[in-house]
């Protein structure tokens, strides 16, 4: 079956109970702010139709989401084997700050989607573009057709004032040779990427070309190759949600990517990319409402990877 | 493009060279003295078509394969919320057989398919079946069609003479109230279990539930729900691979169980089960090229979940 | 100044008021029925003088106290790198039962007055003495004169029934080839070690020989040599008092050795030998006021080895 | 028996042939290019008598040693539980500059003489002192009566370019709170505290408060009370070895501290401090040479604390 917006319109209503049994993140003022009563889903398929329901058109801080598209440009700038000496492609079993497997494992972070995986392709993004802030920020407005796409510079801020752990996992790599770049700057870029503000619809258009073979849905442009495509998925669906990536595909089934800001991407490859927004979270770190969307959208249209 | 028995030859020969980079796993003897040239592959596929290549009518030990057997069964026989709350859906990032994992997580090991997870497994089958290791047996005799399996005696036997480790694990749940049954008995039904001879045909057909939305293809019986078929394959995908699943989903694409003895199955939902056998393991205990196989089939074939 | 029968009395009455801020151990029934209200301190000089005050005469489990004792018979048994090469002399840094750094250390206790270096320990005995049980009640019985000590028979079965933990870390030990018998036995002679029921005088006299270069003040036989005395008085010092010999020698400043029978021996090399008794522990599980006592008698003696 | 400088030069020329058995810090350029040959041995009595041997009188870079220092000028500053709140009094059972520790102890470093504890300490003196580094030589300047005493500044400077780990800890000690002051500025002090070039006689000079209650036999003057003496001396003699203090208390049994330029500091309570100095390292990191000294001066002169 086909989603419609009455299907998504139903999930909504169905999900929408389970709102205030989770957390919004409060870590910082400007994320501890939005209301816990939003809730979107978008659909985008491969055909080029959005199906929409809920504040879909509201813009949210994406967070973690903004792993997957950093990933996806050192991909473009980089060799596979560049990338992947310096960071693994496994699940890493521990929480997603955790400095104790770093430690463990030289420097060498377990994946991309973790943070100090991100940091490692923020450091490589650094070290190959001349500017790239300015370089996501254009890749995200042409991906989604939104040339309003901006980066909240307060939560940017915000998150630079908190960075101190983050800042102890950059030196710790560092130490271990696999940081190229100084510190400050890195960590600037990569809250900045936190920071991007987007809607569901943007973020469905956006990653459309994960469901699509590495084909932009919307821009018809081949962003990665089909082959990477399948490995960008891969790594999504093993290592996309924290800690929860196993409960996720046990749930769900799709590959995904989630953010603390409440938003969660899903891709069902062949057919159509999908974000879910509801700001609280479980206790992984993954939207609470958002996932049990697209469990019951998984169910309702009959679609997963397995 | 479907897979014949010509691609599938063509298959073993490219992978053939990789024997001699790996390990035959040396733990215990009977293991040791399996030839490292054994190299084999068989389709089954949703219409019943087997497609095979190299040593595939020649039985070898399942190993872990077994653990997404005893799973079935588990699932079978239990509600999920009795299985689930004694075992994890995790990916465990750590060894296959680590104990510190489970003692910060107090005895609740991660997956099912860690040693831990498996011995909890054991233990609700040893708990709820009065001849656990009998039906086992008849269980992949049906699925088979192959009434000549068997277990080895030798190997379980000689398994049950190093099973310190294990006896570890099963005393450490037990410290922490997640263990029900006396020891040895499970161990030894464990291990039992880890002694199934079984070919590559015998996996392929056995294993063909999970790629037809668990109604066997050979007995046409219902196994376990679409929703449970779909769960089990999500575990596999993110859990099946010991260290390794990032890599295996990264470069093959599809749910799968290794073991020890250099065979694993993967599955195609909606179209085939494969099993490929070839006794070198690479460092994370996953047949070496018998991954590469896996990996070669997915592109030839252009198949892979993602 | 030397201590008398009044500062001894002065002290405990000091300590009483902590009473009620411990937690008397209670994960077997024996233990946790013992009267939380019993306070006991007595002093055996090197000349032979036992000064006490409170419940000095009233027998209790004296638990890990016994792993000195222990200790002691193999050093005279072994030599010492027979001994040194299965267990470490270094501080743990964890949880007096974690398996997390046996584990890692592969399968070397870091000292033998953590749970799995005392199990070695008894493994040692086992493999050496026809009877170690009887030889080490005779032991204690010759040291402190006393032939009316004996094990507490429920106390032994009752650890025995709850030992889960202790045959997980003697098995994992096994796997890694430090474990030389049947585990069984020697875990039952390891809790029946801990479960002799002593004294506060009892305790003083036997390990007199601590305080007086080796030779037993009570039998004047040398039972282990000064080098020797030395030595274990070192392991006290810096292993003796589980995760607190820190805390311990900054406020005491005596090698120690703690029971969660709420005793604690401590030794002011060529002096004396006190043991001191109060149920209540602190969260190391230490006996708090008995710590607390060991703190005053230092102070108002002058006496500590720093 | 006392020792005399005959006895001092025996024990050299008896530990002389460990030279090429142990490793030269290397880390930075200025230690690596020590020369391996160095061998020394000072003993300051609590009567003011020096006793040596060897290049005693020669300075190299302190090192770690200086972690007693400041500690002793915390420990003037600040009441204890202001120190001891933000940092333990617990061996760490890890290598001496493991974060993993910190992470799961919450910030909480476990000693002042881990790299991390000892950092906490630096952020105290920034907090409290205007010019602390000025503080600090100046402190050593009269402890030593050596006016001759500097910082080492290209040591210094090599430190602060290897500071990424050290950066790491603070940064992580921020994330929870335990860090007041900017990192680079505290990082820099203690990297000068570290880079002090003293000989074995400023040393065992120094440090004579340790041995003597707490009043310098070179000034006269009570540095730290005689309860605060006890308490460093315990500190140390449970933690001033990094993981080897267990056996440092086996062999040697005094409290000591150790530095990776080759030196260890012990104090005999009452009557005297010891220095040497080797550079060759043992794989704790402590002197391989000067430790066989301390143990060799403990055995002819029949001195330690048990």
């Amino acid at each position: 079956m086909k989603p419609t917006q009455a299907i998504l319109a139903e999930i909504l209503d169905e999900v929408r109970p389970l709102i205030g049994q989770g957390k919004v993140a409060d870590y910082i003022p400007a994320l501890a702010r939005v209301s816990n009563q939003k809730l979107a889903i978008a659909v985008y398929t491969n055909e080029g139709e959005v199906i929409k329901a809920g504040d879909a058109e509201e813009a949210f801080s994406v967070q973690s989401i903004s792993k997957a598209l950093s990933l996806t440009l050192a991909m473009v700038l980089y060799k596979p084997e560049e990338i992947w000496q310096r960071v693994g492609k496994e699940p890493s079993g521990q929480a997603f700050n955790s400095m104790i497997q770093l430690e463990m494992e030289h420097g060498i972070p377990r994946n991309p989607f973790i943070n100090a995986g991100a940091i490692v392709v923020a450091d490589l993004l650094q070290s190959r573009l001349s500017a790239p802030r300015h370089r996501l920020l254009e890749f995200v407005r042409q991906l989604s057709g939104d040339t309003h796409i901006v980066y909240d510079k307060i939560v940017a801020a915000s998150e630079m004032m908190h960075s101190d752990r983050n800042a102890a996992i950059a030196y710790l790599m560092r130490s271990f040779g696999n940081f190229e770049n100084d510190v400050i700057p890195v960590l600037n870029n990569y809250f900045h990427a936190c920071a991007l503000k987007m809607t569901c619809v943007d973020l469905a258009k956006t990653f459309s070309y994960l469901a699509n073979k590495g084909v932009s849905v919307q821009t018809k442009k081949e962003i990665i190759t089909p082959v990477q495509t399948k490995q960008l998925n891969a790594l999504l669906a093993t290592c996309g949600l924290y800690d929860g990536a196993g409960e996720f595909a046990y749930r769900v089934g799709m590959p995904g990517k989630s953010g603390v800001g409440g938003g969660i991407i899903a891709i069902v490859p062949g057919e159509m990319t999908i974000a879910v927004w509801s700001p609280e979270l479980d206790p992984s770190g993954n939207s609470l409402a958002g996932t049990k969307a697209l469990e019951l959208l998984s169910e309702r249209i009959g679609r997963s990877i397995f």
